[in-house]
């Protein structure tokens, strides 16, 4: 099976998915992978396997490499006298923008190019965590509360100190911060609205149990992941989060009653069946008085989530034979005739 | 000002797109205007417009016009020696898949072409009428009551007859089908789910009023369009709204209070603002005992809805010149090297 590990993107995840592209080099070892990077100007670079380090990436010495044109089912290489295709299913590994906003899955739909990876409408619903909320609402998954800020000018926030703020659609702790009072609250929205034109404040709670569980579907049931309770310093920043994006070693399990496991497995279920088929995404929980609430979607978590599953290149091998038709319509010209004349034309 | 319509796609809603686009030839008459028609096989080709006319289409003469590749900034025909260009803003005029589910906008954003038409996000919660269901519920826009299909098999459905069966991704009726008591259900299922794997029950509720309010968001505030009564006959079926998409006549403004356009006003406001900004959108409400409810969002009109405007080149130009901003995310090497080190690579 081929498969084609997609990085890079236009994102304030960029390096995050450089470095979970270099991970997954190590941990698909054995399967015949070409590495695909698109860097910031949205152009594809073609990059062997020998060249998968960060200061490839860092220095520009990408740009030397062969320059690919996504075209129908393949990216391509023209040559001066013929063109090279690379063919595979994609395993889109972009995080943030471009990747989890639902641009890539739209170019590789338009391409009809098979892809591991959360579809347009799951990458709506993950990316922007305002629409998390809805999707919550409307499959009955506890949340916690949160209002949503779309301009500094707006402040009158009704959720009592301490908070947290985030912008509305980054991952990776990125521009969120954790305000005890009022006095906090402006250097906050600051820093989110730099990411983001919306902002949602939270009810900041301290101690709260976390839990992330990953899975996919294939073969029409959910897989699902073990149980990690991550560890946590407050919340992690971007830097130990960073650090985290590269983890490769199988984590230990959470150590919770088969209960909570079902009650966090029945949350995931409701979240990704009917929207997230094709892509292994990974959910966090918080658990408050026995309680599940879902903090947020990951629908390509960092490495792929690899270290929480016992074999995960049987997981990709699973999920890649098991990834949803994309059904195009077929376009018919039965009316036109009839307005056409009818409009006499 | 330059524009290129953009139309066709692979939809069911293929030939209406032709239509519509050889409906605003003449509704932006004066405009410098390009056509690129997107084919089935997701080729594009550019249209002259002494070509603009059905039978180029259905007899598959497009194929023999120039074709188009889609590259940053600008459509472009490669000849021999060189390359031509087009450029300018486009006015998506693909009406159902590709141009109303959020793929040609992505594309657009990621060649960082200009385009009058929904964003990716707004494409997910118009084109799927559960999604609409759901963002109502967060804006609080009275919807009617609904319940999902997701297969054929559990059909117990709870809202009593007569109900409308609706695939849940499609517009322009197909699909649908009116259903006054259950012996007519299994052939109304049957329909829906060719289109769509996912089917909206709702009530059927004879002679409730319509109305259809159109706008746009530029200079920081929402232009209205007239308020229309559309004409109906039990519900517009395909073939009648098909001849109601080549619409380029002015419509008679609806005879009601300006109290309920008010109300119809506040409700498209919560549906538009902040999502679907930079589209020419017609919420189609319905009124029950004085209460508006929305019954669909249609991010791409037919012909734009250019009838309910009094002056749609003046409104066209208006929006194009109040497009949001795509802003791309900077990406930086700030904490590559250190997770490179940490990890001695």
């Amino acid at each position: 099976m081929k498969f084609i590990i997609l990085f890079g993107g236009a994102s304030f995840e960029h390096e995050i998915s450089i470095v979970s592209a270099i991970t997954l080099k190590e941990k698909l070892r054995g399967f015949d992978l070409n590495f695909i990077f698109c860097d910031q100007d949205h152009k594809f670079y073609l990059i062997d396997s020998l060249h998968m380090k960060a200061t490839v990436f860092s220095k520009g010495e990408y740009k030397k490499m062969p320059q690919l044109t996504l075209n129908h089912s393949s990216f391509s290489q023209k040559g001066l006298f013929s063109s090279s295709k690379f063919t595979g299913t994609v395993i889109n590994l972009i995080h943030g923008g471009d990747g989890e906003d639902g641009t890539i899955s739209a170019l590789l739909d338009f391409f009809s190019i098979r892809y591991i990876g959360p579809s347009v409408g799951a990458s709506i619903f993950s990316y922007d965590k305002r629409y998390t909320k809805y999707l919550c609402k409307a499959k009955k998954i506890k949340v916690l509360d949160y209002e949503v800020l779309s301009s500094k000018e707006h402040t009158n926030i009704t959720i009592p100190y301490p908070i947290i703020v985030k912008p509305a659609s980054l991952g990776s702790s990125i521009g969120v911060s954790i305000v005890k009072d009022e006095s906090e609250l402006d250097y906050a929205l600051d820093t989110a609205f730099e990411y983001d034109k919306n902002v949602l404040i939270e009810p900041f709670i301290s101690g709260v149990k976390e839990y992330n569980l990953a899975g996919y579907m294939a073969n029409g049931k959910i897989h699902f992941s073990i149980v990690e309770e991550p560890q946590k310093d407050e919340f992690l920043d971007f830097e130990k989060k960073y650090m985290d994006f590269a983890r490769s070693e199988q984590v230990l399990k959470a150590d919770i009653s088969e209960e909570l496991i079902q009650k966090l497995r029945t949350n995931f279920d409701k979240v990704y069946r009917n929207l997230f088929e094709g892509a292994l995404i990974r959910c966090d929980f918080f658990v408050i008085n026995g309680e599940v609430y879902l903090n947020e979607i990951n629908p390509i978590p960092g490495s792929m989530a690899n270290y929480l599953f016992k074999d995960f290149q049987a997981a990709i091998l699973e999920l890649s034979n098991s990834l949803p038709l994309v059904k195009r319509a077929k376009v018919s010209y039965e009316y036109i005739h009839s307005i056409a004349s009818a409009k006499g034309k």
